[in-house]
């Protein structure tokens, strides 16, 4: 479907906020601010629950639709950042993929902790 | 290319993550937390530099990579929260471009303020 | 004033906290993401403000006091994950200050890209 | 002792900023953003921990100083936006605490999702 692709949405974005003037206000300082706002709004959804409960948000018809939202902003603002940048996500993601395949073998066990500050 | 699709990349992730045993650390909870922190690493890039610098940052031979690098970590977190809950990122997105062309009219000039609170 | 001594505000939030039960949802994980979820709700106001409006935020009766608000919320969950873990807050900050005026010398002029890095 | 007084903390922050010339980088969005970013280094630490492991944090040795270290970072950043923007913290905290109580009756139990939301 052509409305799912991510070029095509990227383009749906930056079509909307040429419309109503806001490329004076996505500066790229400004959407990186707002994609971290967007992030940490979905992960306030899940702030004060345990692993188990956090595991079943989709089933609560309440939660679910606000969770789908929220992932929605993140992406939308990291699009957009992509766009003024000119930045390819999906190459970045799959150049990030390849390395840490070097970084990682599945032969070593990997702490967590020391994962992460490698990463 | 085939590489370049989200949901291949998707699949890749999370075979990338169960070939390590890191299953047992991808809650949805903790997901939506580390995806916060790479939104806020990609944001550290941008904190000191004034709108017009952060306009450039591309143009700098050591500050692009970490740019892309730290993109490429926020969609990976994305897509694997994603993966784990059984959310369509690229349809939660489409349906909410819908939505907002309902909701922010062009014809209305829009404070972004105001904006981003009913967002 | 009595009120305005930190740790008489500490005691406060653990009694608040203590006579709702609020304890077992306060480890130092959700905590720290409940702080980190009230720092981006404070920049969040700042987000598409200009550097020069960004300076003027408390001319602005109704932007004043939510900013002092999301200032408050900050220093309360801060104020509870160091008193969960038995953290002296203005001992550490007080400690890193001594450090950092060895790190950071005046006579050196400090590119503020490298000073975070290095911080 | 004088040290571990806020307001004199809040000074040596001021006296180590300007002796620097840093009061340029100090807007309060900047202020707020490298807030931002290091409650997120605060979290990142925790962010693959179980919420028992979180809970003893301190008692690792690797770990605990890092934990002090971004507390002290938060703080700083904190009061170095308070200072800019003339903020009393403590004051706004003692006044939120007033005003919880008053929302928050201790007779009536509270769901933790939904405090969040009206907080």
């Amino acid at each position: 479907m052509t409305e799912l692709d991510v070029r095509t949405l990227q383009q749906r974005l930056a079509a909307f906020a040429a419309a109503r003037d806001w490329g004076q206000y996505h500066t790229p300082k400004n959407l990186a601010s707002a994609l971290s706002v967007e992030a940490a709004e979905l992960m306030e959804i899940f702030q004060w629950l345990t692993p188990e409960q956090s595991a079943r948000v989709m089933e609560d018809p309440g939660t679910a639709p606000r969770v789908a939202d929220e992932v929605a902003d993140v992406l939308a603002y990291l699009l957009q950042f992509c766009e003024v940048l000119g930045i390819d996500a999906l190459a970045a993601l799959a150049a990030k993929i390849d390395r840490n395949e070097g970084r990682f073998p599945v032969s070593e066990p990997t702490d967590p902790l020391f994962r992460h500050s490698s990463e």
